[in-house]
C-alpha cells in the first residue's frame, strides 16, 4: 500500500476549502488600517492615524474548558466570541483600542462547518471589538484532538497613545471601583463549573437547573461580555479611568492587585452587585467556600474600572448608557496591596 | 467533600511558579522597542526607529504533530524553536523583520519543567530571529491533553518599510529561484512520517535508520532554520529579491505559487540539490510517490528566494556566507502560474 498524506489523517484540500468560506468571513472585519491585498503568507495593518506617540500593546489567550461545554451542546458559533474578548478585554485594561487579531484553530478533524462556525463568533467577537482578523491557522491534529474536539488560541495586537497608556500607578486612596457586569462565567472557572454541574449533579446540557431561566448548557455557554465599545468612550469622553482590570482566572481576588499600586488595598462590599443566579447553583450545588468562589469565578464583575470618587456618578452613568450594567462595588484604602471584602 | 479549583485539575499556583520562572527567559529577548515595565495584561512594544511608513505583518501558526516527537523522546527544548520558525519565516516572505512573539501553550499537566523547557526553546527561536517575548500563555487542559502532552500556538508581528515590501509581484520569467536548505522536515508532513517509522517500520526514537546519522527521534526533532537573519542581511545590503516562500505544507508544489504572479511558471531541477537523506529513507519505507513527496515534504530547500539572473550568483554567495547551504534550483518561465519538476 503506497502512502499517502490524506491516508495519514490530514486532509489538505479539506483545509483549502474552509480558508476558501473563510477569507470573505475575515473581510468583514477589515478597516482602514489593514492592507488586504499584499500577500499570502501573512497580514498587514498600518499605524492608525491620529496617534503622536503610538505604542503597541499585544495578548494571547485561549478560551479553556468552556470549549467542552460547546463539543456537548455541538454549538460551535459563539467560542470564537469568547476567544476575542479574553484577548482584548486584557488589551482595553490597559486603555488600548484593538486592531488586529489572529487566531489558531488544533482540531481534530477538519469538518468545513464546524471551522466555520467557530470562526463566524471570531469575526463576531471582532467586530464587537472593533479590530480585523488578519489571519488564522487551522492545524488539523489527528492525533491531538478527537474527532468534534478542538483547542484555540487567540492573539490581538491594540494602539494606544503612549501618554494614555492606563497602568494603575495612578491609583490613590478614596478611587472608587466600578463593577462592569459580566454575563456569566466568562471563560475561566469551566474545569470547577463542569465538575459540579456534569459530574456530581449528573446534569446533561439540556436539562434546566433550579434558578436558571436558560438550559445548562445554555448558561454555561453564554459569550464572554467584550468591554471595548463602554470602555473606549469612557476614555475618550475624558473621563480619569486611573486603573482597570479584566476579571479571568483568579477572580476578583486575584486580578484587582495586579493593577493597584503599593499601599493600595481594594475593598469590595460584597452586597454592592446582584450575583447572577448561575453562581449561587454553583456554590450551593459544589459545597463551595464563598472565598473559592470569588478565587475562580468573576461573580457577576467581569471589568472594574478604577476612577476617582468625583467621577465615579458621570463613569457609571456613561457605562450603562452604553448598556452595560455596572455599580459601586467598593473603593481603595492605604493598606497592604491586595483586595478585602467586606 | 467541599470542591476546590485544584480539586478540578487546575493548579493555579503551578501556574503562578511557572510564570516566574519564564519571565526571566523572556526579558533576554527584550529589544529597544519593548516596553517592559507598564502593566501585567499585556506586552508592549513601540515602531521602530528609522522606518519612514511601517507596515506591520502579523502572522501564527503551530507545531504539528512533531509535537508527538518531542512527547515520545522527552526532549521538550527545540519545539519551541520551531514555533516561532514557523511563524517569523512567513513574516521574512514579505521582507519583515519580526519585531515581537507570544505563545501560547495548553497542556494536559502543568509541569514547571516542562513548560521552562518549552519556552527555553520559544527564547532562543526569539534570540535567533531578533524578536521580543513579550506575551504567553500557559493553559492547563486537563480534559483535553493528556499528562505530558500539549499543543502549541505562536504569533508574530514584525515591520517592513512600505515600499520594501516583496509580494511577487516583480516576478519575471528568466528570474532565479535560490533553494534555501532546510534542516531536514522542519515543522511539515509529520502524520505521514511518522506513520512510516513507527507504525509501518515499528521504529522507536532510540532507533538508527540506515543511512541517518542520528537516531530517528534526533533525525526528527531537529529544529526548524530560521531564515532572518541570512535573508534580512541580503535585503539590507540591496540584493533585488522579487518573491520569496516558506516552505512549510505543501512543499514546493503548494508554496511557490502562492508567491508567483499569473503568467509565471517556477520551473525546479529536481538535481540541483542535494535531498537530505531522511527523505529518501521516508519515501522507501514508505513507498511514497515521488509527487506526494514533492507536496508534502521540503525535501531539503527550506524557503525560497526568487531574484533577477545577474544578481543570483551574489545573493546565492551572501546567503553562503550566512551559513546557509543555498543553490540554484531551477527559474521562472512563461507559462500557467504553477510548479514544474524537470
Amino acid at each position: 500500500m503506497r502512502l499517502t498524506y490524506k491516508g495519514s489523517g490530514v486532509d489538505i484540500r479539506a483545509g483549502d476549502e474552509a480558508v476558501r468560506r473563510l477569507a470573505p468571513l475575515a473581510r468583514q472585519t477589515y478597516r482602514p488600517e489593514v492592507l488586504g491585498d499584499i500577500g499570502a503568507f501573512a497580514g498587514f495593518f498600518r499605524v492608525p492615524s491620529g496617534y503622536r506617540e503610538p505604542v503597541f500593546v499585544a495578548s494571547t489567550d485561549g478560551v479553556g474548558s468552556k470549549l467542552r461545554v460547546a463539543f456537548l451542546t455541538g454549538r460551535h458559533d459563539t467560542v470564537g466570541i469568547d476567544l476575542v474578548a479574553m484577548s482584548v478585554n486584557d488589551l482595553l485594561v490597559h486603555g488600548a483600542e484593538p486592531l488586529i487579531f489572529l487566531d489558531y484553530i488544533g482540531i481534530g478533524r477538519l469538518t468545513p462547518g464546524v471551522v466555520e462556525a467557530i470562526v463566524r463568533g471570531v469575526v463576531a467577537g471582532c467586530r464587537e471589538a472593533g479590530c480585523a482578523l488578519v489571519g488564522g491557522e487551522t492545524s488539523e491534529l489527528p492525533d491531538f484532538y478527537p474527532p468534534g474536539e478542538y483547542d484555540l488560541a487567540g492573539f490581538a495586537v491594540g494602539v494606544a497613545e503612549r501618554g494614555a497608556l492606563v497602568d494603575g500607578r495612578a491609583v490613590k486612596p478614596g478611587d472608587v471601583l466600578l463593577g462592569l457586569g459580566s454575563t456569566g462565567l466568562h471563560s475561566n472557572g469551566y474545569s470547577l463549573a463542569r465538575k459540579v454541574v456534569f459530574e456530581r449533579l449528573g446534569y446533561r446540557v439540556a436539562d434546566r437547573a433550579p434558578g436558571l431561566a436558560q438550559s445548562i448548557g445554555e448558561a454555561l455557554l453564554t459569550p464572554t461580555r467584550i468591554y471595548v465599545k463602554p470602555v473606549l468612550g469612557l476614555l475618550r469622553a475624558g473621563v480619569p479611568v486611573r486603573a482597570m482590570a479584566h476579571i479571568t482566572g483568579g477572580g476578583l481576588t486575584g486580578n484587582l492587585p495586579r493593577v493597584l499600586p503599593s499601599g493600595c488595598r481594594a475593598v469590595v462590599r460584597r452586597g454592592a452587585w446582584p450575583v447572577p443566579a448561575i453562581f449561587g447553583f454553583l456554590r450551593e450545588a459544589g459545597r463551595i467556600a464563598e472565598a473559592e468562589m470569588l478565587r475562580v469565578f468573576n461573580m457577576g464583575v467581569g471589568f472594574v474600572c478604577i476612577v476617582p470618587s468625583e467621577a465615579a456618578s458621570r463613569a457609571r452613568a456613561a457605562l450603562e448608557a452604553a448598556g452595560v450594567p455596572t455599580w459601586k462595588i467598593g473603593e481603595i484604602r492605604r493598606g497592604a496591596r491586595g483586595v478585602a471584602y467586606v
